[in-house]
């Protein structure tokens, strides 16, 4: 596992089992609605109290009908929220005006099970782009979900599962947090396979918490998880047409959310970025690149995801290829002030490539490093403080496999 | 073949063969000087007239040692030089200063042997990164080459032959044009195979003419030749360590070159980026993406590369998978401006997708048309009347096993 439990004196996070099941206050259903042959294909989640709910969605130019109906709900309600619906199996993106009309009569068709607004429905989509989504089929999906809304872990999973498209497993994650000796609960569910970026598959996140917060408190929050998280597997502006994040909380005052909130939002979207990238779409390694010694954070970034991004560093680490050469072209290729002079690598934690391109392993002791499945290279600036990591994966010939098929 | 003779009322070219060794006055080798096992691994080009040289070379912030060597000559020479030096086998990259002399050492050995001055010669170098150059071997190839020197066709192939590393084929490219009744020869050698970008393999190419020009007017043209052939294949600003496109010609009058040489000189720019898709590594076809009905050359170049540099339109293709969103996603990620109502896509010069992401071809037809070798896609963004063109190949799992094992 590439997550771990953050250690902080002032802030202790229990994981939880069971995702957005282990968060109070909602209850979920994830069910087979017949829009894929057999999986669970459609999640629904509706909360006990209005939800105050913060976005983080693609800056792609196409984007989903869902996405643009989710963004005039938030904005029409004021962004208080009710509820939210996840199909897979059909992205209802590059659908036309009928894709929108679908994404509407999705909300409204829930709304009305549930007794809500439409404008208090979030929803989204994932699976192929350009198909229509079959809206008898939603109904009828809809009306059994409703059926089977549950509160728990249980729930939870089959809410993860429902919004699975190439993922192998579910991704859920929840930590437990304590604010003045009261308990509460952050927990998501996510779907998105290792391969993000710049590959747009679709990623998606639902969050919540028990803690009541104001929506800007919610939002600033969450951007600043997603920018340490999801963010640095999948790179700004290469994302899909359905990439989304929704939090979710119920409405409290407007003043600074506890710390404990903050660590724990974040290790929540930290635990769903690992589990995409454990996912990786044929991917048989996963890599951490550390980026230290920054003048600042933006250009430890910039150049964590250059390296993570490389199809050429990818392949070489499938071929357990000790080709650090790949690396330093990938970070000196997105002009973030590398200095030749003055960077180093390390490998798994030991010096791999001094100042002035010195090797300090041998071929054979870097090779043996790589045989490993969880590989750690740190690449070291030599001109600040600052620091980034990035998280990736190989490029295996099962994901050419994985994604040439991923229709026909 | 991608490459089309162009026609044009007033300018007629013919294409001719040898490459660099259809133009007068140049004397070429490609030996086996033992840096690579079995095969030719240096190229030596001397020139009879002195000449002025025009660069384009990569702009990573890590640049190999003959890059910046052959930099530094071209300002010491003013841009004047008499020969160039290229090897395969090792990219002479993240060497350190013992690069930086080796570099050195090369272009004074060659010198030496040729009666020229160190500054006069253009040294390049592409392979591994990260291991020194086998100077010895290097010095007793140069004496090989020397010996070796000879004008015409057989010359030019065995020079291309010289800088090839995963290349299947020797690239070459040479076309005749008349000024004022007089014939002149425009002729090239390139290495480099498909999958270019973002993935920093390194793309090399050695373009000269027979046709006298000042240097000022030689680095224009060259420059807006490689903006429409190898930038159109390579995302600038993610090229390799090592990329580098020189041009030589003899010194001439600082005047406007005639239309024909310019149309000669792009058209060996094409064909040489044409040849290096054909090659991609492990690409088993190729893709010509127009990009038509832009605001702007700009806009429609951004949108063309996104579309060609796509990992998901490149396994797609790969597994003739009429996934036409995937397409639009890509185009949409880069936000140079796609409209969302406007745009239009053509298969293989068919109405495929019409504006409203209304589907003109069935799955079954897309289908066939996905069957063929040479794929041509044209996406009309319904906006103005610019245009641009990429060519790129797919993404087979022979490019993984390619580049999973190109040093062990």
């Amino acid at each position: 596992m590439l997550a771990q439990l953050l250690l902080d004196d002032d802030v202790r996070l229990v994981a939880l089992r069971g995702g957005l099941g282990a968060v109070p206050g909602i209850r979920l259903a994830g069910v087979h609605a017949g829009i894929k042959p057999r999986k669970r294909d459609l999640a629904l989640a509706v909360f006990d109290l209005p939800q105050v709910c913060a976005a983080a969605v693609t800056t792609n130019e196409i984007k989903a009908a869902p996405v643009l109906l989710s963004a005039a709900h938030l904005e029409a309600s004021g962004g208080t929220m009710r509820a939210f619906v996840c199909n897979s199996g059909c992205a209802n993106a590059c659908t036309g005006e009928r894709g929108d009309r679908d994404a509407a009569a999705t909300a409204r068709q829930a709304a009305a099970l549930l007794g809500l607004a439409p404008a208090e429905v979030v929803v989204a989509s994932t699976g192929v782009i350009g198909v229509p989504l079959p809206m008898d089929r939603v109904q009828r999906g809809l009306e059994r979900a409703v059926a089977q809304l549950e509160t728990g872990g249980k729930a939870g999973n089959d809410a993860a599962e429902a919004i699975m498209t190439t993922d192998r497993v579910p991704k859920l994650a929840a930590y437990s947090f304590y604010v003045h000796e009261k308990k509460y609960v952050v927990g998501g569910i996510a779907k998105g396979s290792g391969m993000i970026a710049p590959n747009m598959a679709t990623m998606l996140a639902f969050i919540a918490t028990d803690l009541p917060l104001a929506r800007e408190e919610l939002q600033r929050e969450l951007l600043a998880s997603v920018d340490e998280s999801f963010n640095m597997i999948s790179v700004d502006g290469d994302m899909s047409t359905n990439d989304a994040v929704y939090a979710f909380a119920p409405a409290g005052a407007a003043e600074a959310p506890p710390i404990a909130f903050s660590r724990a939002l974040r290790q929540v979207c930290l635990d769903l970025a690992h589990a995409m990238v454990d996912d990786g779409e044929g991917a048989t390694k996963t890599l951490t690149m550390h980026v230290t010694g920054a003048r600042d954070v933006g250009q430890a970034r910039t150049i964590a995801r250059a390296v993570i991004n490389s199809n050429l560093v990818k392949t070489a680490l499938y071929g357990e290829d000790p080709n650090w050469g790949r690396i330093i072209a990938a970070a000196g290729s997105v002009k973030a002030g590398l200095d030749p002079q003055s960077w180093s690598l390390l490998l798994n934690g030991k010096t791999w490539v001094e100042p002035g391109a010195i090797e300090a392993l041998t071929e054979a002791e870097a090779y043996r490093e790589l045989e490993l499945h969880e590989i750690t290279i740190e690449l070291r600036l030599g001109q600040g403080e600052a620091r980034a990591t990035g998280w990736g994966c190989d490029l295996s010939k099962d994901y050419v496999r994985i994604n040439a098929s991923y229709r026909t």
